[in-house]
């Protein structure tokens, strides 16, 4: 079969590679009917060592069991899945608690010889505790939105959530990617009363309007934050949902957050240190967020996917099929995509 | 009256001052009982430059009621009242939020005007938001531990609340010192499960195992790290309560929580950053605490103290009268004493 490989920063390639077969009895065989490119993909392509060796990547994909080891119950070949971008048992005990990505038989796709999801197949691992079955055919409608159920959708709802935004709360969203957007969405889904969205691209902050931001600031650094504190009354926001991951974004974070408040954050940090001293703790200001446990979350989001009273799909302005995931990451980088659709 | 002054590091007098007055007509004055040496004062004691001029210091106390301004009501001549160690208005919004610390309308003791604690009598502003009743006399047995209603429990219990301890939780704390031994005291009253002291003063520790440690921890560093982590399976605990403010606490405190678990600081952070990098962000740690709104807990932690079932002022290991005050400064940094009482 055929599946994405990045080799060094800006060297991603779509090669031949072995097809998946089960290995275990946990696995399932999925053939990929939809998969994406990630913000955080770009980590990699833009720094990346380059190397003799590709590594496969991609952690978003849907599509249809074709197999299933004999073990795996509650699912079979022609079943529509979606995968969460952390495999994991679903059973052990940090699973239970809602922490799949800290699952104790888990990991990640593209590494310790499990399938990328950029590419036209995925054996995957611990199936039936990774695997969510949904009620579309493949050649749904609502396949874009379904497949942010993957990572997009629940990163934005893990940032919203362990910032306790509900109803009440005023927010500010850091960053108008993709993820970014969805923590806008997730807020007003979450009953959000004030959302300002910190974004200067005027087609993602559009959207991002349309998801629920009832505020834009184009501004970032010092005045960034000025703006944001005069729309809060000097106070700032009860939550801010960093989804960034550069030392600015955090920093910016902390100075727009509300005494007693709580910063989350979702994008990958790109830094060991957080500004965190005498201020913030005079403030009694919250640190939390974290990679987000999307499997935990996708059953609770999934009706409000499939009744379309949410539509996180929007996200993806462009679609590729496999040969076009090199143009494709590239048009992530250069930021003229917000986030590329794969169809294998 | 006389009254503690801090002049520079190691250089606390005690002398007359001027008696305090009603200022405003929410004043109340208050002749102070019982009033004691923080672990916080020991930094100025440590590093203040020396000047001409000092500086009224003290934040914890208990009195009577000697006069009260127009606008105060609920209070009168003969109270006997405790004060948080930050005086606050208690309507604000902050205020309603339990967040006091933040009083729009509120601020420090010894600064601004307004008079320190440990001195024989204290000027209260917003006394009726600031000001606790107590059901009690004057020679009470019971004054130690409603003092350290003031701050050192509160403080604690503040840590242990924000950390997320309950029924069930694990908990390390982080430091010996009054405030780690009131978070013991708070984490087992909350229903931790398993307490791990880290310490290694045996005196303390040994309160602290009075107090509700399951498990005292000597070594620090490197060395601490592995034995909580060996206490817990190799997982760490759910909860980290760090009750020391200098940077290695912090650092073993993200070393040793478990994979979703919190981290609370309640010790005045010495450092600007905060190691929060992708380990602590892969694992969903999160980061929380600051400055305890006293005040907001009052009132739920009294019926404890009042009926002996917790004993919070087990941690003055010393009473001074004023004239004793800076040889009280001098031994709580030698660490030849736990916590000093003033008797002015």
């Amino acid at each position: 079969m055929r599946a994405t490989l990045i080799y060094g920063a800006g060297d991603v390639r779509v090669e031949d590679v072995p097809d998946p077969v089960l290995r275990e009895p946990t696995d399932a065989l999925v053939r990929v009917l939809r998969s994406c490119i990630c913000g955080s993909d770009l980590w990699p392509y833009g720094s990346r060592p380059a190397s003799e060796q590709g590594d496969r990547i991609g952690h978003e994909f849907l599509g249809v069991v074709e197999d299933v080891g004999a073990d795996v119950s509650g699912l079979k070949k022609g079943d529509v899945v979606v995968a969460p971008f952390v495999w994991a048992d679903n059973t052990c005990d940090f699973c239970r608690e809602g922490l799949q990505t800290s699952c104790r038989h888990g990991g990640f796709w593209g590494a310790n010889g499990v399938d990328g999801g950029q590419g036209e197949a995925v054996r995957v691992p611990q199936a039936q505790g990774t695997l969510v079955k949904l009620s579309v055919g493949e050649d749904s409608a609502l396949l874009p939105s379904l497949l942010s159920l993957s990572d997009v959708f629940p990163t934005g709802h893990h940032c919203a959530v362990t910032a306790g935004v509900g109803p009440g709360t005023t927010v500010t969203v850091i960053g108008d990617g993709a993820v970014g957007l969805c923590a806008v969405l997730a807020a007003k889904r979450l009953g959000a009363e004030q959302i300002i969205l910190m974004g200067r691209h005027q087609g993602r902050t559009d959207l991002g309007r349309d998801f629920g931001a009832s505020d834009v600031v184009a501004a970032r650094g010092d005045e960034g934050v000025a703006k944001v504190l005069e729309l809060t009354g000097g106070d700032g926001t009860h939550a801010v949902l960093e989804c960034v991951g550069l030392r600015p974004a955090i920093e910016t974070a902390v100075a727009v957050v509300r005494a007693g408040g709580r910063v989350s954050r979702v994008g990958a940090p790109q830094y060991p240190e957080v500004p965190f001293g005498w201020d913030e703790f005079r403030r009694n200001i919250t640190l939390t967020g974290g990679i987000a446990p999307a499997r935990a979350y996708i059953e609770e989001l999934l009706p409000d996917v499939l009744d379309g009273s949410v539509q996180p799909g929007r996200v993806f302005d462009s679609t590729v099929g496999l040969d076009g995931v090199p143009g494709g990451y590239q048009a992530m980088a250069d930021r003229t995509a917000l986030k590329v659709l794969i169809r294998p």
